[in-house]
């Protein structure tokens, strides 16, 4: 008997939980000039049957001490707005999760999903997209969460542990069978049986290849960034991204900057040695086989974005994310198609609302790198409708990490994206970024080959639980750090 | 000195407004079978600067006798969720708009539309889409509303009196100069120059052409399509749209019902006159000049799309309205080729989530016919730039109408179209359904020849002021209405 057997979804809490990262410029670059990386962070409840409500509603996530299993799930937003992410949250939760059997749920979470989709009333407010969707990615990653906790591991090994007939019928597969039929997922999960346990036991032992975003946010200065890009060289890394699209002139200043670090052999920390030629062909590595990659996050039009990396082409960027609206498919097909000659990449995904517009993207041929985002789609089973679309269309998945959980949930992803469904990581990186770890329960690391590590706690679930004295701290407006003086006189820190 | 001159946004009220829809199976279609048309209704109230805000927040509209300028603005929904969008407007007006000077928000309104849309935090939960983009919809137009107020001029007639150099500038340009330039839609204002007088008089003699979808909801048993689709012919309409995709026989049988009414000359009201050929060309219309559409919803993938409708070819529908996700623009376009062959013409867009989506769906050929939401879209700057991408990629614009508020919006909108933009309304009808116009205080209305009359009020602004009782009676959930057992106990009306 499981550890759910038995139990209801008979309470929920949701918290609006805001970190003060404007005060110090992370997470600042040409669209986004102050960020306060924020969590719309749900706890689901679980007990018997017939059990009564807490009343009032919960306040805190765990205050419950006798808690039989609990759920845990967020969604991203960079500040004011996170209110509107809890409404839709609450909405969801109360009017399609509350009294559901967990168990009936984890039967067929791919029922469990379209149930969480297709209310006709609040599917009007998106169509899946938007704040409907990101709200929708909470209450399905919970779901995940709890059903991972309920039987002992973490998420990544739940889905890894599952056969493809189980994993096909996870996938969403409506809008999309143009692209991709049941069948033919089956078929892409059957194939990546072979070398299964060898992929699980090598990513247990060397952890998942990762790039970092720390060092080049818009809101450092030069010496911050050199400080900051020899830092992550020690500890490993690689693979750099800077954001761009502000100033040209400060953007190639910042780029040969960096360049001018990643590339010099004597820089290079214990005379370490460069990756091996096949994971970076086509990444315009340099000579130290440093890779650098730049992100404009939507700053231009279509002619702008071709003539601004035009500029840049002679610092060789292996791609240019987001260089226009995530919407149009057939603009970054364009910019493609323009940039191909100057050999640089076309990255995008973290405001790709959901797989119809990704199978766009694949299908017009417009992007080398396929960034998904693990709260923007409507969570795990929305995710693995995108790994097998990019798996038959021979694309790689780099997924955005990044501001506040971001890192903890895409571990995961990418550890089912190498394990079940692509079977290889030549190529891939997955986004780090150095911030707001401290605040969770099962905070994700990297190792000292700047690699990310497998999480292995068999109660973490989906990595997603918070420090309860972090969600009371910094829950908006009335947590502790947002009443006291704090807020409002802190001085931007040294990061 | 203009009625608003000096004036701040001194304060505002949301209201979430729901009319019992779902009692009558008014607006049920293959998507979505219970709707209780909504709106999330905005108030703007302006004073003096520096005149206190109301405390406690307002409750009602005009709780103020005093109101010297007052806008009204709103976002449809078909019921839960709504309570999410006033979530969203409320976050919007008060960060963005509470204490502007309207003069200088009237002075440049395609600044004050980027003001709203530009916030970086509540940018990052569209971007430009879902929640946050409907929000903003009702926010530009309360703007719209009160500028047209405070000229003493309804909306439409407001924009017609502005000169092409004032026009171009309330148009967002951002993410679409690759399909058309701010020279290119001066010329079209420009163009639009001749015989603008005349086509204002004719509007308002004439009225603008409109096509009915009240006889065809999914939720309609065939006495009732029959015994409504007489009572349109009779009040002069000759296009009428048929909700299809739940069931193929169903299907058959209704809109061969509806076929048979519509193409015997017998029933033909007073042995009234064909359409001219000019306005039927291309619309599959029959012996008596009637012209019959169909509309999925969104049901289908893309192959279950052309499947199915082959099998309607037969009853020679004019085009297939959503046939698939708003988003696939590609699919769209697939859709539209396998079609072509059986005289089959496509539509699209009350779901089309920003002008970033008709950029595509014209620069792919995906559609025939561009169904512009006057909500969905972010207002009529918005919609200002969808009209100009339609006229210069040679498509017809018939907004799509109906819930509770759109028909009082889009007859302004079809007006600018034909007054400004597009100068012809040769193909062209709005759609009309006769649900819920008795809530609004200038309500719109159709004359005798099946056409929406233009609004002439001074003081009606955009028309979509609502009746103070209605928006106390139905507001949900404390409305007299919602409290009182009528809304559980009350039978569905022989509507």
């Amino acid at each position: 008997m499981s550890a759910s057997s038995g139990l209801v979804i008979s309470d929920y809490s949701v918290h609006d939980v805001r970190f003060p990262t404007s005060l110090t410029g992370d997470g600042t670059d040409a669209m986004n000039t102050t960020c306060d990386y924020s969590a719309a962070y749900l706890v689901l409840y679980t007990a018997p049957p017939g059990t009564k409500r807490s009343q009032p509603p919960r306040s805190t996530p765990s205050d419950d001490a006798s808690k039989p299993l609990t759920g845990y799930g967020m969604t991203f937003t960079i500040g004011k707005g996170n209110e509107i992410c809890c409404s839709a949250i609450s909405s969801l939760v109360e009017g399609l999760l509350l009294g559901r059997e967990v168990e009936s749920l984890f039967s067929n979470m791919g029922k469990a999903w379209e149930l969480l989709v297709s209310d006709p009333q609040l599917r009007w407010i998106g169509p899946e997209k938007g704040v409907i969707h990101l709200a929708t990615a909470a209450a399905v990653n919970a779901l995940w969460d709890l059903f991972a906790r309920s039987r002992g591991k973490p998420l990544w090994r739940l889905v890894a542990d599952m056969s493809p007939e189980e994993l096909v019928k996870c996938v969403p597969f409506r809008y999309i069978t143009d692209a991709i039929t049941p069948e033919e997922a089956l078929k892409i999960f059957q194939d990546a049986q072979a070398g299964k346990q060898e992929r699980i036991e090598e990513m247990i032992k060397d952890g998942y290849p990762a790039y970092t975003t720390s060092a080049g946010w818009s809101g450092y200065d030069d010496a911050k960034v050199a400080r900051l890009t020899r830092s992550a060289l020690a500890q490993g890394f690689n693979h750099f991204k800077l954001k761009v699209g502000a100033s040209l002139e400060d953007d190639k200043r910042r780029l040969s900057l960096l360049r001018s670090i990643v590339d010099d052999p004597k820089e290079m920390p214990g005379g370490r040695i460069a990756p091996t030629a096949a994971s970076i062909s086509g990444k315009n590595a340099g000579p130290t086989g440093c890779v650098v990659m730049v992100d404009a996050n939507q700053v231009w039009d279509v002619s702008q974005a071709i003539d601004y990396m035009k500029e840049l082409a002679y610092l060789k960027p292996w791609f240019i994310e987001e260089p226009t609206a995530p919407d149009d498919v057939l603009g970054h097909a364009a910019i493609r198609k323009a940039l191909k000659p100057f050999s640089i990449g076309v990255a995008t995904g973290e405001h790709s609302h959901n797989r119809m517009n990704f199978k766009q993207l694949l299908q017009a041929d417009a992007v080398d790198v396929v960034q998904i985002d693990s709260c923007r789609l409507a969570g795990v089973n929305e995710v693995l409708s995108v790994l097998l679309m990019a798996k038959k269309f021979g694309k790689i998945v780099c997924p955005h990490a990044g501001g506040v959980g971001l890192c903890e949930y895409v571990v995961h992803l990418s550890l089912i994206d190498y394990i079940c469904v692509s079977a290889t990581h030549e190529r891939n990186v997955l986004e780090w970024v150095d911030h707001l770890h401290e605040h969770f329960v099962y905070p994700v690391s990297i190792n000292s080959g700047g690699r990310y590590r497998a999480p292995v706690d068999a109660e973490g679930g989906y990595s997603i639980e918070m420090l309860q004295s972090s969600v009371e701290d910094y829950s908006f407006p009335n947590g502790s750090y947002w009443k006291s003086g704090e807020a409002r006189t802190a001085p931007p820190s040294a990061h």
